[in-house]
């Protein structure tokens, strides 16, 4: 029976274009991370079924990929990087001394509703810093992902800061504790609903129109408490100056316990990087209170931003030069040599592998875009730059200068 | 009820330490397989059961991770990466020019025995040309290996070479083709057993001494073919001098068609390296015969020799310079200036970010081998080294030559 060749349903092949942007991508933000000290985790993709399970509310539960070993052991796939470190910083007290900061690089697997443009397999670019609860630490993880996006050419983007302190106030204007939440969520919208549907909403919910106004002006009116003070003022120490205080900045996510934080690019509605404090997390399996601030880019959306931006094509290192084989020639090295000369100036050399007519492998390098070809024949190298078609004779010792040249 | 943290059985945690080196080794890796013009994919980490079962025989599909997901499909977890490049070859021919030079890191998952010292989730590095048949490219895969194991710091490895065809002509010796790949299994285990212990296996297997000194005597008077000769001109001509024909390697998949080989180091019994040529398994999903080379290093195994001949430590980069942290000190700006100067020159710099005493921090630098501490405390900076415990006062203008000259 003949297979057909297919990829899961919600799972992606990256081919090489794809594969060296994410490649190029994740070094500058390996770089960045190790040039503050931040150091790299890795954990298993798979994990006993009782540790993740419960973590992440039903909907993680409903998401998450279990199932039974060949040895009867129940397990599941990585869900997201936060319960994993959780399981670290418990099991391996002695040998991390807090702070510990590191950040982590692993794909995560949610079996989400491909409908809604959403993949089952991502990558979650995480940094954290478990231990430190001063708002320098806070500062740092906002200066870090702030530098990225510099590295990475992006220069329009800004970070909202909040505090979600600010929020609990609310309880003393007579909103009860069970319905924040729930508030938070539709103050979260306002981006996408705009404030009028931020009204209707809270109307629904609170039962009342003054009601609603009450908390969006007291909510639009709040300045900024000691906290978002003291992260705003390191910021600028730390040369971070698109940052500002939001007072209806909400996030999504329950855990957060103070500082919050997007960080959004003009023209675009949702954020590609968000992060914050949460202070009652890391402890679960230690049963400690270990305080925690991080954050992650939302790495897809980050791809998706930069390519629309051309913020790639300059800075990916592809192949820089095909060197054409010729069979009835291949008892001379002079070939070989100069490949070994263009990759020791850090040219990276592909050497054609096959016994085919030279118009083929031109051919080859033009669609794989290569830029210049080494012509091989008859005992002699010829340069030819593929985009302007200018070709000239060169000796192993005009390399690699010539390239630059031509 | 408290939850245990604890790794799944079989499966590893990398703390920073081991991952850095990983990252460090596959760096390098990468950075090879980049200058010789080979391409870098990734395929994930589910994929449909009927795409990888039957594919690795009995024990591949006993040791495979399968289940039904949460919408009914049959899936399974990686079990290796040349079926899935199969796939990806089959189903995205018209994107994929032929040669296609691939490189592919990313982990597999095999039920393996953990009594074995085996683990169930580990890195493949594989490296693979599909679609040339000339035995440039089979030598081309080999001089990519051998320079990694160069740039890795290695000098005492060897590579052995041989061509699965020499074994085929035995049948022309009365050795039946059905008995070929049971004797090959035996003479694969010279260098475990020594030449005895082949003897003896042989001569159960044939049934006698003769015999099996007949085969084994065969083998070893065997002269190169005109494959070897060929790839052993290559080499040299490619600058690779410790190659060498090795007429009673056999490696033990049955899936090679010519070429074999395998990269020992001094002083251990298994190889670090291996691979070869197999024309008959890339087609499957395509229903073509497409030629294929291609050889994978066994990650843990390299990683493991590496740190045994101490190849490790000055190559990896961790923190350069911790800065300390003082609260009351906190509105004074010079300790992120200082932290921004050095990581502008290349330094990787740990602002500590928690408020604890000097020596507190002190001991926190020593615990993580941190070099270097910038002690900024009452507007001033002092640099302490270490390791010998000099420590000078230093202005911002004298960094970061001073942390050259301490």
């Amino acid at each position: 029976m003949k297979i057909e060749p297919r990829t899961l349903k919600g799972f992606r092949d990256f081919l090489p274009k794809e594969a060296r942007k994410r490649q190029y991508v994740l070094s500058i933000l390996k770089e960045v991370f190790e040039s503050y000290g931040f150091e790299p985790l890795e954990t298993p993709a798979l994990e006993y079924d009782e540790i993740l399970s419960g973590k992440y509310g039903e909907e993680g539960d409903k998401l998450m990929y279990r199932f039974e070993d060949n040895g009867g052991r129940k397990v599941a796939l990585r869900y997201d990087q936060t319960v994993p470190l959780a399981r670290v910083i418990a099991q391996y007290a002695n040998d991390l001394p807090l702070p510990f900061k590191r950040y982590q690089i692993q794909n995560v697997y949610r079996a989400e509703n491909t409908q809604k443009g959403r993949y089952r397999e991502f990558l979650q670019v995480d940094l954290d810093n478990i231990g430190s609860e001063d708002p320098i630490s806070d500062a740092e993880i906002i200066a870090i992902a702030s530098e990225c996006l510099d590295r990475l050419g992006m220069n329009d983007f800004k970070v909202l800061i909040n505090d979600r302190n600010i929020f609990y106030e609310l309880t003393e204007n007579g909103v009860n504790e069970k319905d924040l939440n729930s508030i938070l969520r539709t103050i979260d919208k306002i981006e996408k609903i705009g404030r009028e549907g931020v009204l209707n909403e809270l109307s629904e919910k609170t039962g009342s129109n003054e009601k609603a106004t009450e908390i969006l002006t007291i909510l639009e009116q709040r300045q900024m408490n000691f906290n978002v003070e003291g992260i705003l003022y390191y910021l600028k120490s730390m040369g971070v100056k698109n940052a500002e205080f939001t007072p209806l900045l909400a996030r999504g996510l329950d855990y957060y316990t103070s500082t919050i934080f997007e960080i959004k690019v003009d023209g675009y509605d949702s954020s590609i990087a968000g992060g914050g404090r949460y202070d009652n997390l890391i402890g679960m399996f230690s049963g400690k209170e270990i305080p925690a601030v991080g954050f992650a880019f939302g790495f897809d959306r980050l791809m998706e931003v930069l390519d629309e931006k051309n913020l790639f094509s300059a800075n990916i290192k592809g192949i820089d030069v095909l060197i054409t084989f010729d069979e009835s020639d291949s008892e001379r090295e002079f070939p070989y040599e100069a490949a070994n000369i263009l990759r020791e100036s850090g040219f990276n050399v592909e050497q054609f592998t096959d016994n085919r007519a030279i118009d083929k492998q031109l051919k080859y390098a033009d669609k794989k875009q290569i830029p210049f070809v080494l012509i091989a024949e008859y005992g002699e190298l010829k340069l030819k730059n593929m985009k302007t078609g200018e070709q000239k004779k060169v000796s192993l010792n005009e390399l690699p200068n010539a390239i630059k040249q031509i």
